[in-house]
């Protein structure tokens, strides 16, 4: 059965900090540290792709655990930021790791919700073509598109990549996941002229309704009551919109951690960064839900062997 | 089981033609008619954008078949020219045709090797989930990208879109794919600052070495002998190409159809665009094989039902 065996990942050390722009935004502590709850950002390097964030997010999976290239028959990378359009950026990554020719390669283009789909997507193609070792990589920088004066997504998002190991020797497995679309709604959250645009209100209550409802039909799905999961590791859009889930899901906050005061809101990278952690841990059963552009969601559970 | 049900398209009526290209480029009818095997290429209004022609091909495909909204579970969209990288098209496609929010969409991006790629990810992704009916959706309008004076890519790339209905009632279902990837060879063919760049005769020797050699291996995979194939549906890269394959593979040209005259090598449609007329023919064991951008190639089985 195929599951994840190990997550590397990798954020930049560059920062830029929110409380340095408190006058330029008219913004205080409270909304630095319990609203968006985002104290600095992360930024890669100008000449830094996206590309080689997947490079380094894959150096950093090496330094954890033994990595042979020759074994790897599927890489996809999830993006709506490549290093250009054409082509994809799993084959660029592909090249740069000398990986053999008969990997399958390609990208999926999501945004926060990515992760998650990817999840069911790799996973299933991995099984029906019989494949055993295969890179999920997550790698979203929305510095290349942001507008560093525009309040509403300046101070949220983050760079950063990682990379999922999908094996047959898996430390987690998935059960049933759920999907969803609102499709009409997808210019709450676009970029226009290569610059993001984000209704936040829209967003926040999009996630607000949507989340909540698809985690409860997901754990009716896999048959598991809300208070027998351990863990629910929700896409980390910003503190006070993990926090709304939680409470309208009656679950304890500790069980729904937010984590990323210090790097940002990371897009598809924000659920494996998480994972990566609880790899280590003991929770035995963990929900993901990732939301977002599109506007996008999917859910899932996540078991440990 | 899941498979090819029905397949809609759409090629622009507007066209430019290479005849009247012959002064400007130095080229003959021999070159036109022979090697390239494009007498015209299919180009999209300039206001018409990638979803816009996604929409067209699901109306000829309801034109043949009625579809019900409500029933699709699932929707991909086979792209590198998005209408903008944010959303994913498949979410702007979602939200036009008013289907159920609990639909999953995801863009997959791939250039010539998309369709049998896309058709191996999306039926598994389809029935790991449990998903009955769903739309691939490929569309890649290479007018975005081209400079109309680079002979090397402006008399071959045309626009086009099109739907295949994947669906628990199919005519044509898959044996078992091939999947590859030259990532060391991705600067071949790349958009440079938004511009298409071609090394034709890299691409060609590429494809020319690599194509037989993953057909035979695919026919391998699925235990039959290439004579027992009743057709051979190539990506239609050009007219040359293609019958260089069927050459090297010692099958008569007559089962590798190149019929791409008239609207020029349209990326991921083209084999769909055949497919759809095969779909009413007799052919009753059909291999596919795309291949191009990345540079990735992938090839398929599939079986009248």
């Amino acid at each position: 059965m195929l599951g994840i065996e190990e997550i590397g990942f990798y954020i930049p050390t560059k920062k830029i900090s929110n409380y340095r722009r408190k006058e330029q935004f008219g913004i205080d502590d409270h909304f630095i540290e319990e609203k968006i709850g985002v104290k600095q950002i992360a930024v890669k390097d100008s000449d830094e792709e996206t590309s080689d964030l997947c490079l380094k997010a894959f150096d950093e999976l090496c330094a954890k655990q033994a990595v042979d290239r020759r074994e790897i028959e599927a890489l996809v990378v999830v993006t709506q930021n490549p290093d250009q359009n054409i082509p994809h950026v799993s084959a660029m990554v592909h090249g740069a790791l000398d990986l053999p020719a008969q990997c399958a390669c390609f990208d999926i283009s999501l945004g926060c919700s990515g992760f998650v789909y990817a999840l069911s997507i790799f996973q299933a193609f991995m099984a029906a073509n019989g494949m055993k070792k295969g890179l999920l990589f997550t790698a979203d920088p929305y510095s290349k598109v942001v507008d560093p004066n525009d309040k509403n997504t300046s101070l949220l998002f983050g760079d950063a990549a990682a990379v999922t190991l999908i094996s047959d020797n898996p430390r987690l497995v998935s059960g049933k996941f759920t999907f969803g679309t609102l499709g009409s709604e997808h210019k709450k959250l676009i970029c226009n002229d290569g610059v993001l645009f984000m209704n936040g209100r829209a967003v926040f209550n999009f996630a607000a309704k949507t989340v909540p409802a698809d985690i409860r039909l997901m754990a009716g799905k896999n048959d598991i009551d809300l208070g027998d999961i351990d863990r629910f590791l929700f896409h980390q859009g910003s503190k006070i919109i993990v926090e709304t889930i939680a409470d309208r899901l009656d679950i304890p906050r500790a069980k729904a951690p937010y984590l990323t005061y210090d790097y940002g809101n990371t897009i598809s990278s924000t659920i494996p960064i998480l994972l990566a952690d609880e790899l280590k841990g003991e929770a035995k059963t963990l929900a993901i839900c990732g939301f977002g552009v599109g506007l996008s969601w999917a859910s899932g559970l996540l078991k440990r062997l």
